[in-house]
């Protein structure tokens, strides 16, 4: 499994990942499931991937070739978002169809954040059909793999109004919630903020098992729910 | 879907249930998913069910027919839990099979707290195959149903030692934070704490979906997580 999270803040989008693949639990590996494609001052997008990794990684290549042999559409001349969507969402079921045979379909979601000079930022799921929805201003997050351990908190604390610095620390917890819980979701963490409006290179930043801030935010947080709990009013029996 | 949870402290043990039953989002209806057998100073147990509604009213039914025609092997004869986890899981197995006709099975599982005189008390759950597993000292909780959006506060929050009113509010975090994300789990909420030692009838209460503590409750963790949130040492970016 994986849990990949997408944010859409008025300024900033968050995009966060785990880095965990596993082909039953005895066959874990580590690899990054985020991809960045950017020219500053033109467009910066940020792609998170959950499902099959052969799928993903047969992704990524096509997307690769086509900038490295500049297809006449790729990653550096899609015009908007919903252009960089449908062309991911093509290669991804393209490869999905290499790959089955006629057996089982191997799927992937992504996750695709960025924004395109003269057209507006956006934030978006790739479902493995090819398809693709906006966040919304309701709820301004996206989140694909194992989501449900993670998602009570971001429903509590994140709108589009948040401070970019509590929808980060919420964006940090739910993550750890879902590392707690779920053994097929683990570190590195991989977190990439982007500014919107900048067009420039966002700020990323990756946190290893024994990282301290990420140690330190964990027990904070067992420690801020007991207390969090105990200032509930009690429940009085009749 | 469901939720139900049980939790088996040092002196205490408490019962949660969600009432919503869905045979499809129109198809919305509620039910009791709790039930009670006990003789005061002899023996107290709570039956809590997630699966299939027609599977679980067969094995409720079941269950008090046996008691009413005071079958050798009943609820109120059994001498300990595990035996009372094995009669369950009997029954439930039947029913599982004369409902099916070589079809689709239709699964529930169980959890069943209780204590009978000259027995530890104790907490389990009856797998839909008959089979069972009590709680762990480490981990003094079980969840059915629809377990992942409330698992993190009380795997931050419960242990054996967690004092009564607190264990009773994570429940209370925890049933909230499934109802607010899952449609398929809702209101009147049960809430049964049993004394273990005491083989006296416990406390029950039912909070229905206008119920003024529970909405009072939701609006104070709502705030309370923004506070924590903002305890949280802000990420540093270098």
């Amino acid at each position: 499994m994986t849990y990949c999270l997408g944010i859409k803040l008025n300024q900033h989008m968050i995009l966060m990942s785990d880095s965990r693949t596993s082909a039953g639990v005895d066959n874990i590996s580590t690899y990054s499931k985020m991809w960045r494609y950017g020219v500053p001052g033109d467009r910066q997008m940020v792609l998170c991937s959950a499902g099959n990794l052969a799928t993903t990684q047969a992704v990524i290549t096509a997307i690769e070739k086509d900038i490295r042999e500049a297809a006449p559409v790729n990653m550096l001349t899609v015009k908007n978002m919903p252009d960089a969507c449908k062309y991911i969402g093509n290669i991804s079921v393209e490869c999905q169809k290499l790959n089955t045979g006629g057996g089982p379909v191997f799927e992937t979601t992504f996750i695709l954040a960025g924004e395109i000079v003269g057209s507006p930022a956006g934030l978006y799921m790739i479902y493995s059909q090819g398809n693709f929805i906006a966040s919304s201003s309701q709820v301004p997050f996206l989140q694909i793999g194992e989501t449900k351990y993670g998602k009570p908190i971001l429903d509590r604390v994140i709108q589009e109004k948040t401070p970019l610095d509590r929808a980060v620390l919420a964006a940090l917890v739910s993550m750890d919630a879902t590392i707690k819980s779920n053994l097929t979701v683990g570190p590195p963490i991989e977190l990439y903020v982007l500014d919107i409006a900048s067009l420039q290179e966002g700020r990323y930043v990756a946190f290893d098992s024994d990282d301290e801030y990420m140690q330190k935010l964990r027990k904070s947080w067992n420690i801020l729910m007991e207390q969090a709990i105990d200032k509930l009013e009690p429940l009085h029996w009749n």
